[in-house]
Formats: C-alpha cells, structure tokens, sequence
C-alpha cells in the first residue's frame, strides 16, 4: 500500500477534493467547479489538473499515490460504467478508466450515495463496522449499503435507493417519483414540513409552528424537543416510516449497523430515538435489531468514501 | 477448474447430495438421514463417507474433484462459520472447515436458503442473470439474494431473510415469530389458507372451497383460475404484499430477477401475473421493474447452489 490516495464527489455545481494518507487522514480539501456544459467533457480534465496541482503543491510525487475514488451522481455500476448521467451530462462512459489514463493511477467509481455509505464506514458513524447502510435525509432521502466493506451497487448501479420504498400505497399526495407514499414524502426535509403542515391544518391545537410563517424541519425538530404536541406527531409520522423501511433493509441485507446523515440529522437523538422505537416494533427477531447511530462526516462523507474506494 | 464438484443440502431429517460436472451437469443425486443425535457430530462424517462412496462408485478419483458446497438450515456467516444451528444441534463450528478437512477438497457453506438462490441462479428460473433474489413461498416464506454471483449473506448470515418483513402492522393474529404482520402470514401455502378462511368466513359470498373440508392453498389457486372471486380475493391479498416487498426489495439491492419458488409456486403465471401487477403499482422507476419469473430446480435448488458455492 502506498502513502496516498484521492477522494473525488463530483456534484452537479461543484466537485469536492480530498488528498488522504491511506490511513485516513484528511491532508488537504477543496473544491472546484464542475464545467458540465458540452456533455460535460471537461470535468475529468479538471479533476486531473486539480489533482497534479495539489501533488505538486504538497511536494508528493504521482509515484506515492495508490489510486482515486469517484463518487458519481447518478448510477454507476460495480464496474464503473455509467449509462446515463444526467447532471453532468454523461453517457454510455467510464468516468473510471477515462480519469485512470487521464493520471495514471487506478481510479475506482461508485455512484455518490453509494460512495457516501462506505465514507461514514471508514471514519464516521458506522467506524469499526463492515455491514454499514446509511440512510441521508435531506432534500430527498437517499441511501448507500456496504456488505463486507464494499459498496453494493446492485445490477444498475442503483442499490440502496431506499427513498422511494412505498410506506403507505394510501397516500394521495403524489412524490416527486410520480408514486404514491415514498419514504421521501415523510422523512426528507420537505417531508417533515408537510407532514407538519397537514397536522396543524388537521386541528386547531395551539401549536409554535403557526406563529412562524415557513417553518424549516428544524423548526419542527426544535418545536418537538420542547415538547409541542403537533410538531411531536410529526416527528412520530417520520420515525414509523424510517423504522419500517430499516426494519425491511435489516431483514433484507442483515447490516451491523444503521448510519442516519443528511440536513435532517441534525436533529440529534430525538431522531435516533424515535426511529430506534418503530424500528424494534416492526423486528422480530433480537439479532435484527442492531444499533442506529447518527453520521459523521457531513459534506466530507463523499470525498472520504471516494478516497477509501481507492484502496478497496 | 478440476471436472467435478458436490452439493450437500442439509436438512433436518436427511441430507441431500448431489455429484455434478463443474459445469453444472448433474451426474448422480441421492439421500442420506440426518444424525443429529449427540450434537449432530456425526453429520459430517456421514457426508465425507458417502461423498467417498459415490466417488468410488463413479470411478473418480478425489485429486479430480474441485471442491464441496454445504448448504446449512440456520444462519451461516459468508467466512462459513455457524454460531448455532437449532435443526441440527450444531454451535460454534465451521462446518466447512470441518468437511474440508475429512475430505481433503475445499468446502464452502452458506445458508440453504441463500445457498438455494444460488442454485435457482446457476440452472433455474435466474439462469444467465448475475444478480437474484429467490422468495420461497413454501410452509414458511424464505429469501436468498445474490449480487453479482455471489451470496449475500449479511452480518450474521441471516441476509434475504424477506419473510419476516412487516407488510401490515395492523394485522391482528400473530406470526410465528411474535410479530404482526409479516408477509408470511399471507404468502405462505398456510398464509393463503387462513387468508381464504378469513374472506369465507366475512361474507356468504359462494365459494367452491365451501365445499372442501380443509381446503389447501393448491385448492385456493385452483378456485381462483376458475374465476372464484372468494379465492381471487385471496390471491389478490398474496400479490399485493408480495409486489410490496418485492418492490422494497428492488430498491434496495437492485437485481435484474425476481424468481419465485416453494410449493405455492406450482401455482404458476397466475401467481406471477398478480405479483407483476402489483409490484409495478408500488414501483415509480422503471429500471427497477425486472422480470418475476418461477423458480425450476424444486427441492433441487440447494444442491444445485451448494455446487455452484464450490466454484465461486
């Protein structure tokens, strides 16, 4: 094993750079823009160029450098190949072998949630564990599984996609999927504030919520902390979904722990609570039920699993 | 790759065995009781001296043999070690380990319903896919996931374990396993029989099976192809909990088939027309929609897959 390696999340507005030791330390971070115009064919260019920059600056020779991960936002299979990647503008690619001949090193990718899942295994909340699924609650719901410390990228590239699980085929409101009561509709950001909204509109019950006029799914985690009833039903709503989806993904892939990241989480314990208490009700068996812990890394979860793809 | 391999399919009351060409011819199949007297020690003893049996009777020498599969009635960890096995008094072992060294050939165990998945993707219903996930609709409900070949054994061995998965929490009677709920109580040939008795009983609607004493979920399949709507009732219950964990299931290790297998299967297109059409309900993506076709191998399934786990 060499000194080095780089973890590399590619968004839709911005690309994130890690250079790492191998052991998992952060040396140096930053970020680039992400050039998607012309089908995006400059994007491992730059990525490149960045990465020769930063090895020139940090005085590391290409030589010391054991490879680059990327996190990708769209499917990526377990061999790196890409159909279609709408934000960025690729098609029918592996984004892989191009970055791989574009520097020289092995280059590994994975689609960007995937990614996240193995970063919060190597140095976040799921640390120590090897079975790791990570469910990130923020604008949507995503989610990455890792089986024996390897990402799981299923035949498409698309496992782990836990948000459009159908909780609740009686929902009338319609998912951004174009289905009806995804897990998204109750545990993303957007989700909660609707929930939220459809129980204060429900009843007259005194609520803090009303007196704030777009309340955020900070509000309501703050509101329920306090102990406010209506903002308290919601966060139950939310948690009775999540731990009937993990409940289902304990009996389907058997992790050792469950990992809960995105804006949402920061919510604390209140969130860890609740999920843990619908989760058990929906388990039978004891060795299903296993920790759920909050994540870690934040936006660095991407560059981390990146990085340690390279070593895999 | 040597020319042939076995299959051992353990069961509680006999073992089954299979000596296969290694690519997937099956040369002799038979049965041997299972001992599980004492702790079953003497199971494998019994397996190493019939495996020398038939080798003997075959006329193949041990040096042309590639190695051993196992298939084991409890959780098996993807190392192969069992940390207790109730069927067979078996408790912290290695039973490959153990058979590996009694016969000299490598050994590998898994799971029989896993293992069994495996089989139906070598020679079955999932022939020529990569990624399988096997639901077992016999006494009980059983599951096997494979990605990408190999079997998804999870933390504690306990992975595709989809039966036991809460589809209706609000189910009154309880699951075998203490729960409420699980797809078990309607998607097993006893779960059709209850459902059915359940409808009969709400309503004077007629119904042939009035007419059977106790009736079977064979008889219920059969009253549904003829247009009973008492037993099409039922029907429609097992695939509206199936299409929903099977759509789960899509999003969570995106496979590329879904095989069904158990006595319930025998059933036929009925059974997989209605799980297709209500899978689809609960399924925004299309990529997740891969065909739900039936299984082939029958009790075979497990040697099959134990054969199969010798050459991965």
């Amino acid at each position: 094993m060499k000194e080095y390696c780089f973890g590399v999340d590619i968004g839709g507005t911005t690309v994130k750079m890690g250079l790492f030791k191998t052991d998992g330390t952060l040396l140096k971070k930053w970020e680039i823009r992400t050039r998607s115009e012309e089908k995006g064919k400059y994007i491992l260019k730059d990525v490149a160029f960045s990465m020769n920059e930063a090895l020139r600056e940090m005085g590391i020779d290409i030589e010391q450098v054991e490879g680059a991960g990327i996190g990708v936002p769209g499917p990526t299979r377990g061999d790196g190949y890409v159909e279609v990647c709408v934000n960025l503008g690729w098609a029918d690619c592996n984004p892989a072998a191009q970055l791989s001949s574009l520097t020289g090193i092995p280059v590994k990718a994975g689609n960007d949630a995937n990614v996240a899942a193995l970063g919060e295994m190597w140095k976040g909340g799921g640390e120590g564990y090897r079975d790791v699924v990570l469910l990130t609650l923020g604008t949507g719901v995503g989610g990455g599984i890792i089986q024996e410390g390897q990402i799981l990228a299923g035949h498409r590239g698309l496992g782990g996609e836990l948000g459009h699980i159908t909780v609740n085929p009686e929902e009338p409101a319609v998912c951004n999927c174009g289905n009806h009561g995804c897990l998204e509709q109750y545990a993303s950001a957007r989700g909660v504030v609707r929930v939220a909204n459809k129980i204060l509109s429900g009843s007259n019950a005194p609520s803090r919520l009303r007196s704030i006029g777009d309340f955020t799914a900070k509000d309501v985690f703050d509101a329920a902390k306090e102990g406010d009833t209506q903002a308290l039903e919601a966060v139950e709503i939310l948690g009775r979904y999540l731990g009937q989806v993990i409940s289902a993904t304990a009996f389907t892939v058997d992790p050792d722990v469950f990992v809960i990241g995105g804006g949402v989480s920061k919510a604390g314990s209140i969130l860890t609570d609740v999920i843990t208490k619908h989760y058990h009700r929906f388990t039978s068996l004891s060795e299903k039920k296993v920790p759920v812990v909050l994540a870690k890394l934040g936006n660095d979860a991407g560059i981390y699993g990146a990085a340690k793809m390279a070593l895999n």
